[in-house]
């Protein structure tokens, strides 16, 4: 069943790039709303003319492909489809694709990525080709991975993506030895913290963050309309005051308490009633969350991202376990010094640099005097 | 004596520009050869053609005015002259440049940066205007300054430019927790710190990398062919072993260890005869080398620029002084983690974030899959 060899045969033409590329940019509009379902975009062109655009705008709603075809501008009959991912052939939430692409008299179907391994059909190619329909894999297909790389983490590994997100002096500092870290970057990096806020389903902060810096953990910037990304807080003894900003009726959204038997009960009932959702996780041999059961309890709530912002020992658990996938470091403009004064990834570190995980930067860029890098961690196996 | 007004109401015309970025070319020509001297490049435009060109090769050698003015390929009288830095009117090693302007009969100066504060006019100005030449400062002048940004700020503050070179991961360490740190970055990352090195003056490392590492600290590329820059190692009881790479008698270029009067005599005496250069400072209270009176020995042997290449302690100590004016941080496609694993800076650090100087970051580069961001550090006063 290995495509390889006629996929990488097939010349693609600069137009195919061009109408994937208006695809995938389709799928982005869904980012955010999507989960656990991927981002989608389809384009339909007849006669060398687009006739029709979709995208998958939420779990639930129709398919990209369903709606470039109810949409299109003329009769689809005979016409190319262009698709982000592989057209599904079964039934979920809503019918398969496959079926009413046969059905509208679609003849080419191009789609970028697949969720099956790379190299092998999917049973939508399969049922397409045997519907007469000429089926390619490609153009763009690491594009189009990229884009739902936390959805094809969750696929492959059965827990979120994990995004590390911190702030960091040019000298590796997130604080200086006195634990002052208000602001190490600007107004334009601060603002770009609520735009990747909003691309992922939940926020995680540690006990010791929520009570130094009292986050409210919320998207914030003005024309945000979608829903707040679930926001949780790993807090074993319940050491976070039930006054801190992240508890508060007002905002909007959900925060859960990740904790253990260890909570007082007095506080957990405090916290129920203040409408905050009381998760209580295995505890590891040190009385902290574990972080493994935590994971697969927010995939089941359809939570494909999870974006770490710290602090230091919470990242290091993280790292410890090899659970980060993604690195979102803003790189501040100052220099802080000092021995004492923490890095963003605490606990014990590696102890060898050939256990160091590599990292494939795919994105820098200046918000004002600062930078943000992004990264993603080089896996030995798995799909990402 | 003010001239801003004037140079601000000056039009500078594509065509300037176009010219003076080219003697800003010839000027990088030097790089590396002119210390104490600066880098200069000059222009000879007659009827809208260039007619003649020039920089400064090495310190002793011709001013960029006199080689342009000597190679020009017509008779220059009546034409203008686009020069880097005001033209000279003492004598130095060569005879003042404006005389020599004055008598080739140019007729139009045009300069991009002055040793004279930002506003007030040179005398090299004064005197060619008084000659019937029209002089103007600009255009490219913040270019000009940042090319010569160490020969200004020796000028400003009599001390060399100090530059803090350092490697480290993504999350700011330069070595795990049991100090592995080859390599943090990858090959690329390597070779530029090479091209690095050969835009300085001298480099330095401290005593604990000297052993830790014992690297060469020269530079190493095919086609290098200038004088190495000094090397300095801070040593001051006179740990680093004689058998260390610096001291071999074979390597090119000269090694000076900085020490103080707690230095074993034999040892003294040992090095010495090794032909390498013992440097007795006053040790601070902490019987640690002094640096400013280091660094103005440094500035007295012709470095304007210097290098620290580490380790965490030396970097401290230039930090906790205030006498870094530039960072170029190599950031490693790497996680390494741990709260014991050193960042690049270390000693006590700033307290206080107000405290934490700010920086321009002026260059960011890719290297294969590091980065290399270079800032320059502000200054509430001073020139640079």
């Amino acid at each position: 069943m290995v495509d390889g060899a006629d996929t990488a045969a097939y010349q693609w033409r600069p137009g195919d790039l061009r109408v994937m590329k208006r695809a995938l940019d389709l799928a982005r509009k869904g980012s955010g709303y999507t989960s656990p379902n991927p981002m989608v975009g389809a384009v339909i062109v007849k006669n060398g003319r687009v006739i029709g655009e979709g995208w998958h705008r939420r779990a639930g709603d129709m398919h990209a492909e369903i709606e470039a075809i109810r949409g299109a501008t003329e009769d689809v009959e005979g016409a190319a489809i262009y698709v982000t991912l592989e057209p599904c052939c079964h039934f979920g939430r809503t019918p398969p694709c496959t079926k009413a692409l046969i059905e509208a008299g679609i003849k080419h179907v191009f789609y970028a990525s697949s969720e099956r391994p790379r190299g092998t059909k999917g049973e939508g190619h399969l049922e397409l080709e045997a519907a007469g329909i000429e089926v390619r894999r490609g153009p763009m297909e690491e594009e189009a991975r990229h884009l739902n790389r936390a959805f094809f983490h969750v696929l492959a590994e059965n827990r979120p993506y994990v995004i590390a997100k911190y702030c960091m002096s040019l000298d590796g500092r997130i604080a200086t030895y006195t634990g002052a870290s208000r602001w190490i970057t600007g107004d334009a990096a601060r603002l770009e913290t609520h735009y990747l806020r909003a691309q992922c389903d939940a926020l995680l902060i540690g006990a010791g963050t929520a009570i130094a810096d009292d986050p409210e953990l919320t998207v914030r910037f003005p024309d945000y309309r979608k829903v707040q990304p679930l926001r949780v807080v790993l807090d074993s003894r319940g050491r976070v005051p039930l006054k801190a900003r992240l508890f508060r009726q007002e905002i909007p959204g959900k925060t859960v308490v990740a904790t253990t038997n260890a909570m007082d009960p007095f506080h957990r009932s405090e916290l129920v009633s203040n409408g905050v959702e009381v998760w209580t996780v295995p505890p590891t041999a040190e009385g902290e969350i574990s972080l493994k059961p935590l994971l697969e309890k927010l995939m089941n709530h359809d939570v494909l991202s999870l974006m770490v912002e710290g602090g230091a020992i919470t990242l290091g658990s993280f790292f410890a376990e090899d659970l980060i996938n993604e690195v979102w470091a803003f790189v501040g403009a100052r220099l802080i010094g000092g021995n004492q004064a923490p890095g963003p990834i605490g606990a014990r570190g590696v102890a060898k640099l050939e256990n160091a995980p590599r990292l494939d930067v795919f994105s820098t860029q200046k918000l004002q005097d600062d930078i943000l890098i992004q990264a993603k961690v080089q896996k030995e196996t798995g799909e990402v």
